[in-house]
């Protein structure tokens, strides 16, 4: 993998960088739409090419559960089996069974969990996980780590920040076992490719909300060189100025020269909160979750096309956006979908907020290049915070 | 409209046709897909417009009871409204009347019921039936009728068919009124537009599945001189041989010159014993519905995607097919999909099913032309049923 800066904002930590992964090049910041189950809900694969998605995430844990690496290998790895021609960045499964399996035991040498689809039991360890990761053929893999909710006592987010260093070091060994990091960030071969060479690997920093746990994460994974960092158990319940206080505390721990992503952060004020700290890589469901719930992003801000104001309105979700949406369907078409139940209200809308929040990217991109990154952000947020969609 | 038969076949009564309407030609024998509520179930427009498909079918009841006329009217129409630019046929909701209403009451003057929906009581005549199609702007408007299910007694049927026909002579007066053949067959102007000259007005045979009143039916409809015709009232529980019976009995009866249609019929099966008949257009929720069911067509028969057989098979819905579904998408993928019940299930399914029998259509059309309908048939039909997909 190459990393390589191409621009810095003037008065805050935002860069622009361009990311070499074994899928082609991808320009940060980028926001990565959440394909859990080997689809971004609702969108086909050629309306991610068609909007200039590079970088997709998609989950280890729900793929081993269903459909399982057995079918997805006979594929020839994820790209193949989706049909996706970009990057793949597979979250590890720590964040989803702190957050789904309806139970879980995390000790030393792994988790053990039950399915929270059928209830079945299983196992998993930093090694096996690695493993699912290279039958997927992600170009980013993630290790396993433990994730804790908001507010959990020091103690609980020591341990698990603890065992998340412990797995590290395991994740790092297993992943150099299968020829991890041997491209030596020449981005060359066939890295990220079943068969291939084993894509990235990020740590993740853990440490609640405590600053000083997440400094010693920071710094223990610092130490083991990986490709890249993330900053995980974010999303798990706290509030905007809890989320602020971490990202300050953390963002400048994790080494500039090498890609910082900031797990699970999708809504527009968090994501440029984050930029402005330095972060380079985001995913979350935000965007397409709120679309299937009729819930529309506009430069005014979200704008609910089930209420009954859009009845009889003409004009498309934003009149500023030229997606395929916009170009066609007003509001008024729209809300007839939702009320209907009708298939295509969740892809029209899921495609006009992914449309949105990748020209969102792509003006942040924009602006930091130009040395004006806070006035786009402030300029952004005055509207989408205070207009009237 | 014009009606211009380019083709027939040697041994049997099938021909092509083009078929010019106010929002283009129609190459029959044609395939409607059927678009309730303002949409292809999960098919975007431009899908449509891709694969070929020059006309489609929507629902003035459904549409009249959601999102209502009004609705539709301010957005200039249906076509505008869904942002579709072929034909639309407008079936007139005699048959949904009868299918999904919870309470009607059929009287001379018109139809009382209550909506599937909300159950709110609501009346339409053989005129409001016109005035809500003119309002849509539909292309083909149907008149209002009275359909009965199978195997109804002899009384139900003849009050049944004398109401049909009284209502079709209102119906006629009521689109002459509005302005209706007055494009003297044209085929210019804005006809089928919401302000423009009125679409045309095809007449309904009924008489249930007995032949003298399917007889009596067609005499005293195509006494009126309707531009087209259309045999209503199937698809109501008959079995195939009572379908092929009240089809021999009745397709001869309708003028040659004339285009000629068979409501709510989609199956290969049907259609092909329908087309040898001298059926020119179809519609039915069949290749829409089946797919979002999981159940994909091939040419060597249907297949059921969640069927545990697909598990690890990396061939395409169809070898044969060159659908964007098939590919690019596995049976394995598609399996992984269903079970997921991921929304692109059925989005992928139901464009190849809508797309395969596009292709039926056309390969039907090439064997009428080069007059070996029969042995397409017959060819198909072979593989079709004794395949194993």
């Amino acid at each position: 993998m190459k990393f390589r800066i191409t621009g810095r904002d003037r008065r805050t930590d935002a860069r622009t960088a361009d990311v070499e992964l074994a899928h082609g090049h991808v320009h940060t910041p980028v926001f990565m739409p959440v394909g859990t189950n080997a689809t971004v809900k609702a969108v086909p694969v050629e309306d991610l090419e068609d909007m200039g998605v590079r970088i997709i995430l998609a989950n280890a844990y729900h793929l081993y559960l269903r459909p399982g690496t057995g079918v997805i290998g006979a594929a020839g790895g994820l790209h193949s089996f989706m049909a996706w021609k970009g990057n793949i960045l597979t979250d590890s499964g720590g964040f989803q069974i702190f957050s789904l399996a309806p139970f879980r035991r995390i000790e030393s040498e792994g988790v053990f969990f039950r399915s929270h689809i059928d209830g079945s039991g299983h196992a998993l360890t930093p090694e096996s996980v690695v493993g699912i990761q290279l039958v997927l053929g992600s170009d980013v893999m993630m290790p396993l780590d433990v994730c804790t909710p908001y507010g959990v006592p020091r103690e609980q987010a020591i341990s698990a920040l603890e065992i998340t260093t412990e797995w590290a070091v395991r994740s790092l060994a297993a992943w150099r076992r299968a020829g991890g990091g041997t491209a030596g960030g020449t981005g060359a071969g066939a890295g990220g490719t079943a068969g291939g060479a084993p894509g990235e690997l990020f740590g993740i920093v853990q440490g609640n909300f405590y600053p000083d746990l997440r400094r010693r994460s920071a710094e223990e994974l610092c130490a083991m060189d990986f490709p890249g960092y993330a900053l995980g158990g974010l999303s798990v319940g706290e509030e905007f100025s809890a989320f602020i206080d971490m990202l300050g505390s953390s963002s400048g721990l994790l080494p500039a020269e090498k890609p910082r992503y900031l797990m699970g952060i999708g809504s527009p004020d968090f994501i440029l909160a984050a930029v402005e700290a330095g972060i380079d890589l985001f995913d979350c469901v935000y965007p397409t979750r709120i679309a299937r719930n009729a819930l529309a992003m506009t430069r005014l801000g979200p704008l609910n096309l089930r209420l009954a104001k859009n009845e009889r309105d003409q004009r498309p979700i934003d009149p500023e956006c030229g997606c395929s949406t916009c170009r066609r369907f007003s509001r008024s078409y729209l809300r007839h979908m939702f009320k209907c139940k009708e298939i295509m209200g969740a892809v029209l809308a899921t495609h006009h907020n992914l449309f949105f929040i990748q020209d969102l990217m792509a003006g942040i991109r924009r602006s930091i290049d130009a040395g004006r990154f806070s006035a786009f952000k402030h300029e952004f947020l005055d509207r989408y915070t205070r207009g009237e969609p």
